[in-house]
This record gives C-alpha cells, structure tokens and sequence, in this order.
C-alpha cells in the first residue's frame, strides 16, 4: 500500500484556543511494535477541550485528538517474526487490517495490561498529548500495536454472523466514548455497597446467611441512580445503565434522574431514550432527564431524602463531584469516570467519614471492555449508528475545514459528537 | 433490680486535655424504646483521643467512651408491648440480660438499618459525644435499644456450644474495634478492583468469558496488602486480613505489610503475629510489620515499584491518607476506616484519575457485622482473650482512679488497648 510523505492535521498551539490544520509529515515506524494506521474516522471528545482551553498547561505543539478507527497500512518487524512473546496480540495483525484503538496505548504483556488494566499499562502513552501525535490527522503511529489495536477484521472478533450493518462511524465509539461510559457505569453496579440493593438484601451480602437483618430489606429502597453530565460520554453512560438494569429485571424496578445544566443536552438525552424504553425498560422503572436543582428535589422525593445507590460522575470538575456527593446516599458509591485536574478536591476527609462515600476514580481501560462495548454498539445501532438524527448519538461528520468552528463549538456545547472525515473536501462551498 | 440514684463517671472538659473522674446522676428511661444498662467493662479507644486531643472543637461537658459490655436493669415500655414492630428487636430483650453494644446507637426499622448501613440510621447517635452520654460510667442509657443492643443471652446469638471460653473483657471488643478491622478488610476484598487478584483472573472478573485476555493473567500479580496504623483497630484488621486470607488458601499466596511508625505498636502485632502464624499461613504466605519507610521500599521491592492491590487505612488523618495513597497500585483500593476530620484533603482529584484509585470511607456499621466479628472473636480468644500478655490485645483493665493518667499514657503511645472497670477499687496504695 502506497502512502504519500506529507498529510493534514489538526493541530494545538500553545498556549490556549488555538487550533490550526496544518501540512505534517506522515509518520514512520520508529520501533519494530509500531503500526501506522490510515485514519477512516477521528473523534473531537469532551477531554480534548481541557487542552484546548489551557487547563493542562500543555506547552508543546502537538496533532490533537485521540479517537480513531482506520486501516493498518505499515506494521513493525515485530509483526513478520515468529516469537515467543504473546501469541493473539503480536501474531495476527496484517496489512489491510481493519482496526479501532484505545485512546491510550498498552502492550499488552506488563502485569498491568495482563491484569485487565490496560490503561495504565506502564508504558501507556494518551494519543493526542505532547507525549504522541494524535488521531484529528490523515495517519498515526500506533506504539505497542499488537497489545493496542482491536483488529475488526479478525473473525474472532469481528461477530460477521450478526444480521446488523455497523456503521464505521460508529465503531469510532469503540475508542473511547462507549467504553468509558460502560466503565462508569460496571464500577456503580460491581460495587459492593451496590450490589446488595440490587438483590434486595441487606449489606454486607456475602455474609448472609449469618446476618440477623436477613428478611427485614426494606421494600422502599429502590435501587436510584444520578448521572452527572450529558455529554457523549454521559449519553453512553445512560444507555448503558438502561441496558444493564433491564437484562436484571429487578423485581423493585429501579430509579434514574440523568442531569445537565445545558437544555439543549437534556433534549438530546430524551430523544434517545425515546428510542430505548420501548424495549428495554419495566413499567415500575422511572426514567428522568432534569436540571440540577430538579434532580436534588426528585432525589429527596423518591428517596425520602436518603439519596442515590450510585452517582456516575462523567464531566471531571468540582463541583460535578460535589453535586455527586450531594446525591448520593450515606454508604453510595460515586463512580467518577471524569477527567480531574490538580485543583484542590472539594469535600473534606470528615464528609467522606460522615456519609461512608465509596469512590472509583479514572481512566476507561478500552482495551479490555472492547467485547463488552462491542456487544452494545451492536445491540443499539439505532442510537450508535446514525449520524445528525434527533435520537441518534453522533451529531456531524465534517471535514478538517471545519474544525476551528467545530472546537469553538463544542468548547461552548452548542454541538453535540462531532466526528472528523480526514479525507472529506467542503463540500458546500 | 435496684440502682442508686448516683453514680462515678469520667468526663472531657472543653477544650482539651482535661479527663475528670465525677459523680453524676445515674440516667433514667426517657423514650419507650430506651434501655439503661449496668456497664460491666468500657473501653478507651483511638476516637475518644479526638475530643481529648480538642480536634473535634467539643464545647459540652459530657461522659466520655462508646465501647461497653454489660447488663439491661431497666427498659421502656416498647419492650413490655405486643406490637407491630419488628418483633426480633423489641420482643426478646429482657431485664437481666447480657448484653454488648455498639458505639452509635441504630433503631434497627428506617430504611439505613435495614440495608445494613446501621451506623448511618436516620437516628443515630454516638456514644461519649455531645449528642448522647457515654460508657466510661457505672450505667448508660441506651436510645433505640431493641434495634442497638446486641443480645449475649438470647441463644440464638450465643453459641452456647462453643467449647471455648470467651471472657468479658473480650466482649467489649464488639463494640466498636474488632468490627471495625474487619469492616477495613471486607470493603478491600470485596472490592471489584480486589476481587480479580484473588481469582487470579483479569479485570472485570464479570466479563470473563467475552475477555480475549483470558488466561493472560500475570503469575507476578501476587495479592498484596498494606495496613496502615497498628493501634487496637489495626492490629484486629491484621488479624482479620490474615483469618480471611488463610481461608481462601489462595494459589499464589499474599504478601501484607503491616505499618507503624511507633515501635512498641509494631513489637506488639509481631507477637501477636506469632500466635496466629502457626495456624493460618501457609509458607508461600509473606508478613512482615514494619515502620514507614520500611514499608515503602519492601513495597517497591515485593512489587517491582506496581503497589499494592489494597491498602487498609486505620488511623485517620491526612498522612496516612498520602500514605495510603503512595503504597496502592493503579487501579487498587483503599479502605478509609479511620475517623477523618475537615482539613483539606490531601490528593487532588487528577492524582485520583491518574491512579485509577477507589476509596471507601467511613465508619463501622457494628451491628450489622456483630456476627463475622463474634465468630472470629470465639476463634481467636488466644489474641482476644488475654490480658496484659505480650501477644494478647488487651493490654489492661483498670478502675476510673488511673483514667487521668491512662489518658495521658494512651494519647502518647505509651499503652496498648484500654479496658475500664467502673466498679474496681484501687488495688495498689
């Protein structure tokens, strides 16, 4: 496959605001790992806007984002030897191979990434940052490629058996978004101080049979929910949480308020779910899309003032986490799947003692939820799959000429998913 | 059962550091659902040094103490009533029975207690606080007695089959420190973050049969553990890390460093150590107690510089936090027991994203954990049992002339767990 020197980039310029399309050369295999990656699609995600407006202090020029679905067109010696190192991850990738990738990169073999926590393998790089080139461009390097890329055209992975067309705009989900919103949402339900409500037994469950509070649940703890943001990832946050919930079939139902400042967003989130409670969701399940202080009020209502099971926080500021505290009930769980700065953390050791909180913070390990977040792209093509409906998840495809007003839109949340086609000309003028 | 009308107490006086041993009115039924209770033993514990050190900003003159054992003398009228309360709490307690308690009172019928959250019931109080007179006295009164009290005479509670015998003074363990070491230990094993390494199995153990990197999990993840804090909470944490651990005969065995800066505290948990070795490590098992730095390096060493899967925090304050924080591997857990107070915290939300850290907070719920923790109490009367031995808890009883000087003593380190006699006369002099 031939590839050209040079291509076009969207690139960040120090030290705030300032994107610009530029010519770059086209990246090289520097290690025998490395893949480089024709980019059919690139994402614009809610954390690439932390460099963007100067939060991170990043001073190095650099291509920016780190969402990407495209096809292998150069692999490292690492790929044509027969090793002794980890046989599916470095064996079958091939020139021409479909892929989508992480945001971040993971070899694969350190104890990290064989643990399942991919995302801080030890030599993880984050596309898109002064530390790697990013996805907005025409190619990629891919370091550590064998332990990084998912290979769609790998049978074993790639369910050719299933009836639906996959939109490869929507596989770009699969880099980031999806997952992240999936992660948030396995932390919650997993969580021990979770589980019980969902069985409707007392806490702690694995001591059941001793427990003397066996037969007393209450019947009006409700398993409820808050999601904090609804942005992309709080959109796939919420149909996760829909999908998981349903195929419990809980027999108390269960409660969600879905919360964002921004109308335009709550909009959104309806339309979608106009889509998804037809199949999915009981008649006892209670589904809402508020503001803020509405959700405080229909928290203390459903709740008699207790609070939420779980908080899934998915927008990475104080006071997102504060609002989760407020929600949530004494012995809840936040899962906080937003990315945080270093501004002091905004509630004290003593407030996290008094309501027996439980945290998970942190990054989406994609690499390891691909299968699961595969599974749910496949199932809601209806919501996934389109692009620039009312109810479905990605708002436009556009090309690089756009992307200075695409980033100064989405900075002020005027747009919803934006999706980049590298290779698109304008087409109206 | 007669009571005189006054009885011998010891008091904090605001600010600070200033503990009186007084005669005070011994307390009456107030509420239907109150019960006055004969205090047999009470303890002094590592909260109480909280109010005696000023931290807490204490303005009322009150009895100090949250942990006793003793004997019901008087109940309300809840109790003489057929009603349709939950019959377990209000219908078998009687006058004369024995009975241990935990320190903060629960109803035992809001929708917290019966979750299990009982230390965070809608009526909770704390023992020895300004909101409710506590257990360094000749007789407390007990709010919410059906629901708090839990019943040494009722034989469904009292395994009177049990060939070993368990003293008085080991009872009042229950109360408050032997539950709450084994709440730090179930909240880090039952974590979902914890749970694959104990299955040596990648994360997310629930998704393993869509995981393609099953079967991958790295020999090296061995399970380890750190315990920060070796006063009575965290030597009963240890204990509790160690009884769970050996049940499990893991394949890889566990590695656990238990940390003190104070060493007195640590010669005291390795002789306790020695005791239970024998029975319950297999020689794959590591244990080593150590001081802070120490405990670093082995740490870095054991883990090639990864971190632990948990880390047990049972001191609370903001050093044993950062702490807690530098021992946990990304993606591991800390279990926050310790009671935190409302300085700063000491991480910053982007350490927490960055490490992929969870954390659970808070305080004990005793009595929904009376039954794990009487069964290890019954199993270990060797370390729970004793007093005064150099490899048992319990370091001595003593009557209310040594309160001042034990005070002092213990909020120096200088003394082990505490136990008060109310009714014992000076011995010596």
């Amino acid at each position: 496959m031939s590839v050209a020197s040079s291509q076009v980039a969207i690139r960040f310029h120090p030290p705030s605001y300032d994107i610009r399309v530029e010519n770059v050369p086209i990246p090289e295999i520097t290690h025998p790992d490395d893949a480089i990656v024709k980019i059919h699609f690139s994402g614009l995600c809610g954390s690439d806007l932390h460099v963007y407006r100067g939060h991170e202090a990043v001073d190095k020029i650099h291509t920016c984002g780190h969402e990407f679905i495209g096809q292998v067109v150069k692999l490292g010696s690492s790929f044509s030897v027969h090793s002794q190192r980890l046989p599916t991850l470095y064996a079958n990738l091939k020139i021409g191979d479909k892929v989508v990738c992480p945001f971040t990169t993971s070899c694969g073999e350190c104890q990290m990434c064989r643990s399942g926590f991919t995302c801080r393998c030890i030599q993880s790089k984050l596309f898109g940052s002064p530390a790697l080139e990013g996805a907005q461009a025409q190619y990629i390097r891919v370091p550590n490629a064998g332990g990084t890329l998912f290979n769609l055209s790998d049978p074993d992975t790639w369910p050719l058996s299933t009836p639906k067309q996959v939109s490869d705009s929507s596989l770009l989900l699969l880099a980031d978004i999806l997952p992240t919103g999936i992660f948030a949402v396995i932390q919650a339900l997993s969580h021990p101080k979770v589980l019980p409500v969902l069985a409707a037994a007392p806490w702690p469950l694995h001591d059941l049979a001793s427990s003397d509070m066996l037969g007393l649940f209450p019947k009006e703890n409700v398993p409820t929910f808050a999601i904090v943001g609804l942005g992309p990832v709080g959109v796939c946050a919420t149909i996760s949480l829909l999908d998981q919930l349903g195929k419990r079939q809980l027999p108390s139902g269960f409660r969600i308020v879905a919360v964002d400042p921004i109308e335009s967003r709550r909009n959104k989130m309806r339309s979608i779910y106009s889509k998804v409670c037809d199949s999915k969701v009981q008649s006892r399940d209670v589904f809402v899309v508020q503001s803020i202080e509405e959700a405080k009020e229909t928290v203390q209502t459903w709740t008699s003032s207790v609070g939420c099971s779980a908080v899934l926080e998915v927008v990475g500021n104080n006071s997102a986490l504060a609002l989760a505290y407020e929600l949530v009930q004494p012995f809840g769980t936040i899962s906080s799947v937003g990315v945080h700065g270093e501004r002091p953390f905004p509630l004290t050791g003593g407030q996290l003692y008094d309501k027996n909180v439980s945290f998970d913070f942190g990054r989406c390990p994609v690499r390891s939820l691909f299968p699961m977040a595969f599974d749910l792209l496949i199932k809601r093509q209806d919501i996934f799959g389109g692009v620039g409906d009312e109810s479905g998840l990605i708002d436009r495809i556009v090309g690089f000429d756009e992307a200075v007003e695409m980033y100064a839109a989405f900075d002020k949340g005027e747009v919803g998913k934006i999706v980049f086609d590298p290779w698109r000309k304008k087409i109206i003028d």
